[in-house]
């Protein structure tokens, strides 16, 4: 893309009421832009770079066998009184409205509920089981604050994915399976070094659920890590049995802030019971489904890693979620000799589907080169009249800072 | 995708307050599902069956210079106060909600004002124009009526498209180029020859708007069709200034029913005026953006495809819209022949990227056969001992249903 295309512009400052670092600097590169408190729109940087982040989910989700569809944020208030959740006493995030018979819906903060009763009508037999089922959705919770940026928003994108398997040992089968996805997804991300699989509370069916936490400063939770066996424990639970069931010491543990890029949950047969969701067995018996629910904030993610891989100039993002892989800056002569040649170079790189961002504003060095730093692409080309007087361009790593000169035809 | 695997199954009847065609083929064939009127999830096959949709529109919106980015739903009422938009007085279709402090919020129906706000943070000058940015999103409208399925949702998915340019000369360009695009998707869609540029309301800044228009029994609208000249004239603004305007008699005009699938509109300055989006030109001095605004509803579209291209079995995709490209239809032998050659012919198909759809159950040719009616995927491809006898299968085409053997190496 050229960027003389490309309508967003970098800013200076951010709005002086945005306080997070991610919502800071993506607001900043015009990755993202702050309609309200905890309600961001996501401009053509942002959207590429979510969308990297949706991909890599898909795939993996694919992987395990889940099954993609699209459940609606409007909720009928009915479904979700069955199982106690439409009390506002109970879940006090709801946005609730109405409609012009004044009859109630709520604005789904999760779908657990809906996708129950969905699937009476298509669960039947043990040959059924287990299903997959999940979506990139965008939920709505109305948090009392948000002042975390995209880490934390009152609208924001999820994939959840839901399980439903004949029994307990079926379904853990499947827990497994979701977390080991859930592993390769964050190293895919790039933040699979500083992401622990967590021990916190189970609820009703399970003795723990796992979090997925990434050590940052801007996390909300906190986490006791032991390194040695790359696993930690939410404060919520830890305890002497906790470190009993995990094997672990006390004085092994490291206390860390940490942002919950995932989770994942046993259901048990809370809703599958609630809904009357059965199937026959074998012998024709009519059984409970076993649920789970596993859940991914894409955006949540992207403000995670604009958290870690950034540094005072802006952005540095991972080759598998940059907006593009490339961006090729032309510090543009007279003569026009070096936009000939970075056009050139432009579609010969972008013939071949290498994604590049192409400086061919009419900007000063300083102005390209200050962007690129807070745009954060990967890889940076310069090419300017003394790098074409050697044939050559002169390349920088974002992450790394190491700079090489390179023939053009070697590109 | 093996059938054994995907997780819906086919109904023989719809929800009974189901009343549109659209939506009970759709809900019988497993590719959406009824939450409540006007609220639909989408399925498997239904989401596959609506990005194949949003698909060819985007490629459609990037061909003219179209950015895209992503908007939210919870709208700040300060903005829409504005213009006056906020008011239930002028616009009866709002969901409205609001934070934990009682600040109001609405659910976006369009979105020309928040964009509107965000390009004052973008757009400077004249040579930053035309911009054109669009979105696919969720629109929220209060409808006093859903009984259409998803012809009209109170929450459907929406492609939004809005022009910034400096004049009216280079918004007319933008304009044209909008509705050539629209031309292109609708043809590709497999519904152009049913679709009329139809010539409607303006509003205040220009005489016409042009909606497009399929003919169909399940239309809302009243249109009458200038065949000869492939327009139309909406029966609200038809009259002998409108006639003349188009040199048309209204003589040659029949009156058929229609759905709206598409409208382009030119705003003008309104939004632009109301916000101060302004742009400097060449010689330095401030003027106002001139705005265009562009719909296209991709699960309308889907529910007019389905409206229009189905038949009492059930539906009949065009190719470009289908779930899938090929339905393999296997009828297991007892030795397990068939299954092994069917298997192998999936893989083949697969491995060179068609789309199958993979009837790998332990059903009767009944049941496999009414149910690939019903789904409507547009080749289909019955092996059974009988054909393998010959060593090929038996394609049926669902549009013509044209029947023939076919050699399986020829495949």
């Amino acid at each position: 893309m050229k960027q003389s295309h490309l309508f967003t512009r970098t800013r200076r400052e951010a709005p002086k009421d945005e306080v997070s670092k991610n919502a800071d600097l993506l607001i900043r590169a015009g990755y993202i832009s702050k309609d309200m408190a905890g309600v961001y729109s996501f401009l053509p940087l942002g959207l590429r770079t979510l969308n990297k982040i949706v991909g890599v989910i898909r795939e993996e989700m694919n992987s395990i066998g889940g099954q993609e569809l699209q459940l609606t944020a409007l909720q009928d208030k009915k479904v979700w009184e069955t199982t106690g959740r439409w009390d506002d006493r109970n879940v006090d995030i709801w946005f609730k409205t109405h409609l012009k018979n004044d009859t109630e819906l709520g604005l789904g903060f999760t779908h657990e509920e809906p996708l129950t009763v969905l699937m009476r009508e298509h669960i039947r037999s043990f040959r059924d089981l287990p299903v997959l089922a999940y979506q990139f959705q965008t939920k709505f919770r109305n948090e009392a604050r948000a002042k975390s940026g995209i880490l934390r928003g009152r609208e924001f994108l999820m994939k959840d994915l839901y399980s439903f398997s004949t029994d307990d040992a079926e379904h853990m089968n499947v827990y497994e399976s979701a977390k080991q996805a859930y592993r390769r997804i964050f190293d895919r991300l790039g933040i699979g070094g500083e992401t622990y699989v967590t021990f916190a509370s189970g609820g009703s069916f399970a003795k723990y659920s796992h979090e997925f936490q990434t050590l940052s400063e801007a996390g909300e939770d906190v986490i006791y890590v032991h390194e040695g066996k790359r696993i930690a424990v939410n404060k919520e639970v830890l305890n002497d049995e906790v470190l009993a069931d995990l094997g672990i010491a006390r004085a092994d543990l490291q206390e860390k802030k940490a942002i919950e890029v995932g989770n994942i949950f046993s259901l048990g047969t809370r809703f599958s019971d609630a809904f009357g969701l059965t199937y026959k067995d074998a012998e024709g018996t009519s059984k409970s489904v076993v649920m789970g629910s596993y859940g991914i904030g894409p955006s949540r993610v992207m403000g995670t890693i604009a958290e870690m891989w950034s540094d005072e100039k802006g952005l540095k993002w991972p080759d598998a979620v940059a907006p593009f892989a490339v961006h090729l800056i032309a510090l543009f002569d007279k003569e026009g000799k070096v936009k000939a040649a970075a056009d050139e170079l432009y579609e010969r790189l972008t013939t071949k589907g290498v994604e590049v961002l192409y400086d061919d504003r009419d900007s000063g060095a300083g102005e390209k080169f200050s962007d690129s730093d807070l745009i954060g692409i990967p890889q940076r080309i310069v090419m300017s009249e003394k790098t074409l007087a050697q044939d050559s361009v002169e390349t920088k790593d974002r992450a790394t800072g190491k700079v090489e000169m390179m023939k053009v035809e070697s590109l």
